[in-house]
């Protein structure tokens, strides 16, 4: 008996905290069943398989519906109570004892890219239903209810988990996605109802925290040998559209300082854009994905190009900073090339930031399981970030082999998937007792 | 009387040296007529002429025929024998006082690129039948005989002079051109015959030499403000076919150390291409013109680049020597990047020298005009460097307002075309007594 165990003796009586003590025991050694996660997982891989041994399930096709099947029939396993909300997220709802406190909520999506991988968002998913059925095989009671989430159609823009933090406009029902019907229309299929939108939207303060387990989609854990990452928040995503205009002349008659040429002010432009990202200290990415180059031609020297800027990171003022650099370098370039740039912003979304505790407490989770951790930014957008407008949140990061995702190839060890979901549930449990 | 003219009398005796040396003083005044040129320029504009003020004209279509037509009407007027070889070039004959002598070709083409302009070619066709005009009017004989050529399809690959100088072989006779026919139907449409191409062959020696007028087509006469540029020869052309193998992934999880960029590495390629061709002494031009980003997304690492390389200089031994610079500069990037590049060779041709006796008299003959000149590479193609495998050739340039060509905006001063005309004109004069 430690000092605090005395304490608590003296002020709850010796048999109350002799039952505490040992439910904490048993609660500390709790563990998920990995065999059955990483089987589950294999389960709900079927559910659009694709040849090449990845998944191809877009929210609203009929894999996607089957899958969302399949993961209802495990949270009944799981003794979870499972509804479809208006905006149709499947929530398995599990009573807590404590009736004053707000739900806690823990869970991914099951959608994915088209031509996609088996783990992105269904390590999550799985994860969240087999903590739930962790804590019912081993009558662990919470204080707090408990939701487990499958979020619908996050890879086609966070849908679900927006449409609880902030609700969906008629704009956003009318895109047609991926399975060829709009949202409204994949709403209806999977159960939701678009008429009654308003009864899925949460306020700020309905939940008391939410956790999501995820790949990291990214190669640094793997590289380094971690077990878990903790997330520090999503980053900010910049996207702007680069138009560049030169002179297009023939390329055999031109002499060279006589050239007004796009395509090299294009290739001075990705140069500057990844000496500028990578001259800063920190984890900012900065991309060129797009080019185009016009007429295109062996023989005419180019006199447009369209091209692209993509910038992330989890501070906006660094993202603001990075901007200005490559705008006073672009600055420069058309000096020198006789060229003019123009940038129109098409995206940019504010960076989420996790909670400060819950990071301390997945962190003290993960060691406490003997699992190495690493503090890391989450590059790619996740539901977390839309319900980090409602409640504290926190990110668990498995690693994903080659940092490879969003491809066939997207790999995530079971081990490694195993400790991403023990480290969730004893976050749970860590949780429950403190917030 | 000079002492040479007193040699001469002593020779021929006085009265026939007193003809010849009133001929040459004729000759030396001779001037064609520039009014008229311009207007038959213009004229000929009319014939696949453009909202945009250009002209539209590729080889086989019917602006193409008519503008033929207009042609051979001003060769009759200029009282040249007119006939239709079986490649389809037009040729015009004007008989020679010597029998024994091979004739001397002038002449260009008035097939236009797509959406081109109305001086590309054309200058060359109605300033080698405005000289030819000019010498019937004054009466001026000519030693060799003349043939004042239309090459037929030159912006389509030098068709009609290949046909000359090598004939052309079945593969080239199947090719589709921009007239949606193919160059074996679309010699039938302008009055040749593809099953007696052989009688259009020409062989080593067949022809005394070739003069071509013709735009620059490049800026450096017009800004150094000189009259007319005395080509050194047409460069080699070398286009290359050039891949760039990354690896894509997700832009926002995969850390800025760990890409394999393909769009970078195009973007330092493309700048090592200019700054290695741009570091040797020289006229020598290097473009990249092409480039492609695979999958081509804001949100996505280029995993693949499919981009181009163009060479082009008078001397095969220099585009070489960058070539192997290029290639040297590619293994660093590829090291750096992380990529692969791999470079197939499209296009190559070898360079053609001008005469240097011919550019002698063309700069001569254009002093005696009170011309500036200037020793310049031909950039682009001509018929020239077809018919430089059979006989000696020379080119004059006219400036190009702006350096612009293969555009509506191409356009040359009338009194340059004049000027260019009247250097053709003595040129002429000069070989035909030299030669």
């Amino acid at each position: 008996m430690n000092r605090r165990e005395f304490g608590l003796n003296l002020l709850l009586g010796v048999p109350a905290v002799a039952s505490l003590i040992s439910q904490v025991k048993a609660q500390t050694k709790l563990r998920v069943n990995g065999e059955r996660l990483n089987l589950h997982l294999k389960e709900l891989a079927e559910f659009g398989k694709t040849p090449e041994g990845g998944t191809s399930r877009v929210a609203y096709s009929d894999a996607d519906l089957q899958a969302r099947e399949y993961a209802m029939r495990l949270m009944r396993e799981a003794r979870l109570d499972v509804s479809i909300d208006a905006a149709g997220n499947i929530i398995g709802q599990r009573a807590g004892t404590n009736a004053s406190l707000k739900p806690l909520m823990i869970g991914s999506h099951i959608d994915s890219v088209p031509a996609g991988g088996s783990y992105d968002g269904q390590v999550g998913s799985m994860g969240a239903i087999e903590v739930a059925q962790t804590l019912a095989e081993n009558n662990v009671k919470l204080k707090h209810p408990l939701e487990v989430i499958i979020f619908q159609n996050e890879e086609g823009g966070t849908t679900g988990s927006a449409a609880i933090s902030r609700g969906l406009t008629e704009k956003v029902l009318d895109q047609t996605t991926n399975s060829k019907k709009t949202i409204r229309e994949g709403i209806k299929f999977i159960g939701g109802n678009p008429d009654k939108l308003a009864e899925a939207v949460r306020k700020k303060g309905d939940l008391a925290g939410y956790v999501e387990l995820h790949i990291e989609q990214g190669g640094i854990l793997a590289q380094e040998k971690i077990n878990i990452g903790v997330v520090e928040g999503i980053v900010s995503v910049n996207w702007w559209d680069v138009t560049i205009e030169g002179f297009a002349n023939h390329a055999g008659t031109t002499p060279m300082n006589q050239r007004h040429d796009a395509l090299l002010a294009a290739a001075k432009y990705i140069e500057a854009v990844n000496r500028i990202v990578t001259s800063i200290p920190g984890r900012q990415v900065g991309t060129v994905g797009k080019i185009q180059a016009f007429p295109g031609a062996y023989n005419v020297i180019p006199g447009k190009v369209l091209t692209s800027l993509g910038l992330r990171d989890l501070d906006a003022e660094k993202v603001k900073l990075m901007f200005e650099k490559i705008q006073a370098e672009v600055r420069q370039i058309e000096a020198s090339t006789g060229t003019k740039f123009e940038f129109k912003q098409v995206n940019s979304s504010k960076p989420a930031l996790t909670d400060k505790r819950f990071q301390s407490i997945i962190g003290d989770s993960a060691k406490e399981l003997g699992l190495t951790t690493k503090l890391l930014p989450s590059g790619a957008g996740h539901d977390a970030q839309e319900i980090a407008d409602i409640c504290p949140i926190g990110m668990i990061f498995v690693p994903s082999r080659d940092g490879i995702s969003h491809s066939p190839r997207e790999f995530s060890e079971p081990a490694d998937i195993t400790n991403g979901a023990n480290v969730l549930l004893h976050t749970l449990l860590k949780l429950d007792a403190t917030v």
